[in-house]
């Protein structure tokens, strides 16, 4: 079994590799990414890259590669800053891989990060599987059109396709980056290690929410599951738990103690409420739940489970 | 005011450039297309070359483009055969477009034409504005994809977009093309001109149609309509009619005379009928009707157009 992770060196792909080589040791796992801040340790190979540079995948996609699970990508804060870099990356690249994919010596599944941020604008109140992707970031934009491709390309047997459009993950551990979306991680996790920490949207503001474990899970059961289990879209949206940052402060209270919630303060930033505004909060993931994809049972788990982690 | 219709050699984009000159006769009309099988005449400016190729913008988008018209692609049947072509003119070729949109003195209108090749697969009994886009061939996908590309390029202001998916568009002049669809005109084109044809989709075949004097007013309108008449998806399906081909020969009879419909031979053809079978054939366009776009009075109408246009 030979697997390739883009975006291996973040933090969801290193921990997919972890999870991957332990129930299949034998398995020769290689972690794809621009730059990896905690090298791998000897078990995995990792090649530093760019997606959409013309010999990437000459070195990282042997033809005998059986997977691929494709993270990589400009975050939502990242591309919108920098268009051109997320069409480089997040199209170009992903239209690259798949390219590639085509060359290998018989069509691999590809499990691919889509994210809710396929979803904005003008949204019923509780989103479900038939809600039509409209997209008000070129993030999400480019996230639904690496479906359509995943799609296209399983449809003609090129590849087995499965695109997971991801919740916000919270708690992601490290440093803030430039997704939207970081605070989510920040309102917990800097209080958490006793680091005071700025909240740029109001406590009213809702987030649909998966925590690192469950996301793991989802990768690894995507994978699993026969082609059949798939709708021909081959898209589903993952399941999460809906809370407001307020919601998110109490569990941490009560987890941690009030005293951590006070590290919290409201410092409200346009750009990113403007970004998080448009995102979907409420949704009914029933072909998900059907298709054995799992929430996380409460948000105190999610903050044990960082602090477990960290 | 400068004008390109991409696609300008065809016959839709051929009949477009003489109405856009009609209503305004000082305009500067660029045609691009790979082949001009009828030269246009000397109020035209003709530009062969194809949509991908690095300079081709150079020479048909000058800086003071006012309006493109994105009409070239290469059809179903083609992209269906050759999946790297298709991906090349209707992917790379549409984003090579937008990226040359941006650099003009300021963002054009860009009028798209998709195509209800967006949907296929199980699909509702009637489509509405809400259906989410499932396509079931290249075609389809590249078609979507340019929509999603057109909206993030309008969110950011670098265009003015407004993407129309096109219904089966009967009846068309010329030859059978590589289109999955060009039975539908064949069926009606051949047999008003004494000439036998054969049909390769049973009788009992829907077909969402309008005719080529709509379309084109269509696309006028969607240029004269006010950006905020748009959603933000800037997509509209374009309202048509539903007719089996039973009921499209039966019509030509009423016109043309019951012998014509006996040139009509049913022939079947597998690949053809793969196709045909995923597209949608009952529509309401709420939408479309709101903004002033007009479906056909009736097919009896379509049908005399040819004779006349012919």
């Amino acid at each position: 079994m030979r697997i390739l992770i883009t975006g291996g060196g973040g933090f969801l792909g290193s921990r997919l590799a972890q999870a991957l080589l332990a129930r299949d040791p034998a398995a020769k796992i290689t972690l794809l990414d621009v730059a990896f801040p905690n090298p791998p340790d000897g078990r995995f190979t990792a090649i530093t890259g760019d997606l959409a540079s013309p010999d990437v995948f000459a070195r990282a996609l042997p033809a005998d590669t059986d997977a691929v699970f494709h993270l990589a990508a400009v975050v939502s804060g990242g591309a919108e800053a920098d268009f051109d870099l997320g069409y480089h990356v997040n199209l170009d690249g992903t239209r690259a891989l798949l390219e590639a994919c085509r060359k290998l010596a018989k069509p691999p599944k590809v499990v691919y990060a889509s994210s809710v941020a396929a979803f904005g604008g003008k949204l019923p109140d509780v989103l479900d599987d038939t809600t039509t992707p409209t997209p008000q970031t070129s993030y999400g934009t480019q996230k639904v059109i690496g479906e359509y491709l995943v799609a296209d390309w399983t449809r003609k047997g090129m590849i087995d396709g499965r695109s997971l459009r991801l919740p916000t993950i919270v708690v992601r551990p490290g440093k803030p980056n430039l997704a939207a979306s970081s605070f989510a991680s920040s309102i917990i996790r800097e209080p958490l290690a006793g680091v005071a920490v700025d909240c740029p949207v109001p406590d009213t503001t809702g987030v649909w929410i998966l925590s690192p474990r469950r996301v793991v899970d989802a990768f690894v059961h995507a994978y699993d599951l026969p082609a059949s289990a798939w709708p021909t879209s081959r898209v589903v949206n993952l399941p999460g738990i809906t809370l407001t940052v307020r919601e998110m402060i109490d569990a941490m209270a009560t987890v941690a103690g009030a005293e951590k919630a006070k590290l919290v303060r409201f410092v409200p930033d346009a750009r990113i409420q403007g970004i998080v505004k448009t995102w979907p909060v409420r949704f009914r993931t029933d072909k998900a739940l059907e298709m054995g994809f799992k929430a996380d049972e409460s948000f105190e788990d999610a903050v044990r489970q960082h602090g477990n982690a960290g």
